[in-house]
C-alpha cells in the first residue's frame, strides 16, 4: 500500500499538470529566465456582496518557503516519459527566486485589483499558479462568507461548527482559520485550535444524551465533569417538555450545590425563534438569567437575520455547513493572469482579450491604492495604477470609470495607502508574518472603514475601483492595436 | 513561527472539540468500555438525484490506522485546563479497538442505509465521528456529482480540472481521487496523479500564448516540446480567425514534418456549440479529422447535456469548479448517530426522536441487503435488517414502506448481497484494501445494475429502501414507548 497523503511540508506537486508542461516548454525554448508579471485577482464578489475579504497569505508563504522537487517527485515525472533529463535536473536544483507582493489577510478587497502580484522567471511564476489560487481562493471564500454571517449576528458571538461537512481536512482546518480572521469567536475544530491558537469549543452531541438511561442523568453526569463550562443540548427528546426542565434541574441540583452556575443550553432543531423565547422565559423564571442560549441547525446570514428580527432569545450562533463550504456560492472566482513580460529590461504589458469587456485584463506592473476620507476615515475609492506612479494627497485627484469614462469624480481631503506589501524579494521572505490575532484585528478595523451601504447582503452600493490615466492609456492602446481579435 | 499544517499521518486532532469533552465525560463516569453502535448514513441525495456513490473508505482506513495522541496533542489539551491527568493518560495510551463495517467505495448508496457501522467502546466510537464524517461526506459528495457529469457526457471522456477552485489542498487531491472512482478519465492535478496513479494531464494556459510574440510562435514552440501530446488552446485571441488557423498551420508546418499529428485543440470560452462545429469543419477541411476537440469553461452535467443536444463537436470535456466543489450542492448530508448500546451483553437499541418523521433514526445493530433481479441483473430494492437476520433467496420476500406500511411488494426470483463488509475487527484491519482501479470498475459495474429511471437528473424514480419486519417492530415499539416526546 502506498500512502495516500502528502506531507504538507512540500506541496510542490499540488500543481496543474500544464504548469509543468509549460515549464518544460519555457525551458526548451530558452525562456526560463524571462521575467514575467502575474496578477492574482477575482472578478465577482460571492453572493452579490459589496466586497470580499482576502485570506490565505500565511499558507501561501508556507508553500513557497518549502517549494522544491524531491526524489520521489522527480521519479514520478521521469516515469511519465515526456520530460527531458535536463528539465528534470532543472527541477531538482529549483530554487524559488520570485518577488511577490500581496494584500495582507483580513483586508476588504474588490474585483479586478491584484491581491497577489508575482514577478520572476516565467517558469517559476507559472509553476506556482495552482497552489496560489487554491490557497487564496479557498480562504478568501470562507473569510468573505464568514464576514456576512458575523455581521448578521449583530455583535452576538458566532461559532464555527463545520468540520464534519467541510470538503476535506484542509477545508475544515484552514476554513476555521479564515473564519476566525473574519470574526467567529471560536471553532469546534480541535486541530484548528491547536495549530492556530483559536478558541476550540463545544459540549455534547445527541449521542451523549442517548447513551444514558435518562436525559437528566446525562445532563447531571456532564455537569459533574465540566461544572464550569457545561452547555447542555436540550433537543434530543423535546425541548420544552423535557430538555429545558432537565437543564434547570441540573442547574439547581448538581451545579448550584457545587457553587457553579449553568453556563448555557443549546437548541439544534425546531422553530428556533419560538423555542428560544419559551426557553428564555423558563430559565429566567428559574433564576437562571445568566444561562446563555446557543442555537444551531443549518444557519446562515439570512436565517440569523430573520431570527433576530423575530425576537429570538439567542446569545450565540453555531454555524456549520453553510459557512465552512460557503454553501450559497462555494467558489471564489480568483484567477491568475499574465500582465507583463520584461524584454531587454523593458516591461511589455500583456493583456487577455475577450468578447466580454469585463473579462479583459489590466496589463502591466501595477499597484493598488486605497483612498480614505480624512474627516470620516471611510474608504472612498481604490485605484489601480502603474507601479512607480505617486499620488500626492495634498492635491485633488480625479478618478474615472474604466468602462464608462465619462463617469468622473474628483477626490479631495483624502489620505491614501498602498494595499500591496512586499512578501518575497528575490525568493527571500521579507514580510513579517502576522499573527492570526493581528489579521483578525485588521479585518475588524478595515471593515469599520467601509460605509454600511457596502455591507448590505442584497444590492450593496458599488465601490469605485478605477484605473489611473497612465494604466488606462496602455490598456486602450493594446485594445486598439488588435481590433480584429476582439 | 509555528507550522500551520499538520502531518496527515496523524489526524487524531481533526475532531470536534465536543468529541473530546464527551470522551472525558464517559471516562469520568466509568463508561469508557461501554460498547456502542454508531451508524454513518445520509438523508438526501444531492441535487434531487436518484442515488449517491460512496467514496473515502481508503482515507478513513489511513486515519484509523494512525489514530494516536502524541505529546504535542496532549500538551495542547493539558493546557486547556479542563482535562484531568487520568484522562490525558488514557489518551496517551489510546489504542483503537473498534469493529467497523463499510460499503466499499464506488457503490451506489441510498438515504438512511448505514454506509459505515462502528461497534466499540463508546469513547472511541465517539471520538472518530468528525473525521469519519468529513472523509466520507467529502469524497461521496464529489463521487456523486462526478457520476452525474460523466453520465451526461455519453461516453466522451471527462477530465477533472478543478484544483485551483477546490476548497483547499485535500479537496483538490481527494476530490480528484473520488472523481476518478466515479469515472473521470484523468485529472489536471499532478499530486493526485502521483499519489493515486491517476492519469495526470493538461497542456497550456492563455499565459503561454501571451508570453510569445504571436499565437503561431506559441503553438509552434509547444508542438516542438510535446510533439506527441500537444493540445493547443485556441481562444486567447479569436478562435476562428486566429486560434484554429494557427493550430492548423502548426499541424502542417511543425508536426507533420516531424511525422506527428496534431493531437487536439481546446476551447475555453464563447459559444461552445457554434465554435466547436466551425472548428471541426475547419480541421476536417485541413485534413485533421483525427484532431480532437476539448472544451472547458464552467461546465456541469446540464451544460454538457445541452451542448451534446445542440450538436457540439466535442470529443472530451474539461470540468473544473462545478465538479470539484459540487457547486450546485456543496454539502453531503452524512450524519453519525448512536444506534445501540450493549448492556450486560444485551443490545439496547437507541433512537433519535424528531417531530419530523423522516429524521427519526433506525435503532439497533443493522445489516444492509441489496436485492437483484435474477433475469435482468438489475437492483430491485435495498433492505435494512437486524444483524443476524438471514434472507433465503429461494423464497419470496415481502418488503414494505416503513412510513406507509400499506405499500407492500413481494420480491421473487432474486439474488441478494450484503453491502457492508468488515473493515476492522477489534481495531485490526481485516479488509483487503482495494486499488483505485478496482473501486472505479466497481462503480461502473454497479451503475450498470441500476435502472436508467434512477439515473435521471430530475425526478428520478425512487428506489425501495425498506426495513425488515423485525427492525420495524423495534422502531415502532420505541416510538410508542415515548409518546410524550415526539
Amino acid at each position: 500500500m502506498s500512502k495516500s497523503w502528502k506531507d504538507h511540508s512540500n506541496l510542490s506537486m499540488l500543481t496543474d499538470f500544464y504548469e509543468l508542461t509549460m515549464s518544460k516548454g519555457y525551458f526548451d525554448h530558452g525562456m526560463k529566465d524571462t521575467i514575467a508579471y502575474f496578477d492574482l485577482f477575482f472578478r465577482t464578489v460571492p453572493q452579490g456582496g459589496g466586497f470580499a475579504i482576502t485570506a490565505g497569505l500565511d499558507q501561501m508563504i508556507d508553500y513557497l518557503l518549502a517549494l522544491r522537487f524531491d526524489d520521489e517527485d522527480l521519479a514520478y515525472l521521469r516515469n511519465l516519459k515526456i520530460f527531458s533529463e535536463s528539465f528534470l535536473e532543472y527541477l531538482r536544483t529549483f530554487k524559488f527566486s520570485c518577488d511577490i507582493w500581496a494584500i495582507p489577510e483580513g483586508t476588504p478587497i474588490f474585483p479586478n485589483e491584484p491581491i497577489v502580484k508575482v514577478r520572476g522567471p516565467i517558469i517559476q511564476a507559472q509553476l506556482i499558479e495552482t497552489a496560489l489560487l487554491s490557497t487564496i481562493n479557498h480562504q478568501s471564500l470562507i473569510a468573505t462568507k464568514t464576514s456576512r454571517i458575523v455581521r448578521s449576528a449583530k455583535g452576538r458571538p458566532v461559532l464555527e461548527f463545520g468540520a464534519r461537512r467541510a470538503q476535506g481536512y484542509d477545508a475544515a482546518v484552514y476554513g476555521a482559520r479564515a473564519a476566525y480572521i473574519a470574526g467567529v469567536a471560536g471553532t469546534s475544530n480541535t486541530m484548528a485550535g491547536q495549530l492556530f491558537d483559536i478558541p476550540a469549543l463545544g459540549t455534547m452531541a445527541h449521542s451523549w444524551v442517548q447513551a444514558f438511561p435518562s436525559e437528566y442523568e446525562a445532563f447531571a453526569a456532564y455537569a459533574r465533569s465540566f461544572p464550569g463550562s457545561a452547555v447542555l443540548l436540550v433537543d434530543t427528546y423535546n425541548v420544552l417538555k423535557s430538555g429545558v426542565p432537565n437543564a434547570i434541574r441540573t442547574a439547581h441540583e448538581v451545579l448550584e450545590p457545587m457553587g457553579e452556575r449553568l453556563r448555557g443550553i443549546r437548541i439544534d432543531s425546531g422553530d428556533l425563534a419560538y423555542l428560544t423565547q419559551k426557553s428564555r422565559d423558563m430559565l429566567d423564571a428559574a433564576g437562571l438569567k445568566d444561562c446563555r442560549i446557543t442555537v444551531s441547525n443549518a444557519l446562515d446570514e439570512y436565517i440569523i437575520r430573520d431570527l433576530i428580527q423575530q425576537g429570538a432569545a439567542v446569545d450565540s450562533f453555531g454555524v456549520g455547513e453553510r459557512l465552512i463550504t460557503s454553501k450559497a456560492e462555494p467558489v471564489f472566482s480568483g484567477v491568475y493572469k499574465l500582465a507583463a513580460i520584461e524584454q531587454n529590461g523593458r516591461i511589455q504589458p500583456c493583456m487577455k482579450f475577450s468578447e466580454n469587456a469585463t473579462k479583459i485584463t489590466n496589463p502591466g506592473n501595477k499597484e493598488v491604492w486605497r483612498f480614505f476620507d480624512r474627516s470620516t476615515g471611510k474608504a472612498m475609492a481604490d485605484l489601480i495604477a502603474l507601479a512607480g506612479e505617486e499620488i500626492d494627497d495634498s492635491l485633488p485627484y480625479e478618478i474615472f470609470d474604466p468602462l464608462h469614462t465619462w463617469k468622473r469624480k474628483t477626490l479631495t481631503n483624502f489620505t491614501v495607502r498602498k494595499l500591496l506589501e512586499p512578501i518575497f524579494i528575490a525568493g527571500e521572505l521579507v514580510y513579517e508574518r502576522a499573527s492570526i490575532e493581528t489579521c483578525r484585528q485588521r479585518c475588524a478595523q478595515e471593515l469599520d472603514r467601509l460605509w454600511d451601504s457596502l455591507k448590505r447582503f442584497e444590492n450593496p452600493q458599488s465601490y469605485y475601483v478605477d484605473l489611473s490615466q497612465k494604466l488606462w492609456d496602455i490598456r486602450d492602446r493594446l485594445l486598439h492595436s488588435n481590433p480584429d481579435l476582439i
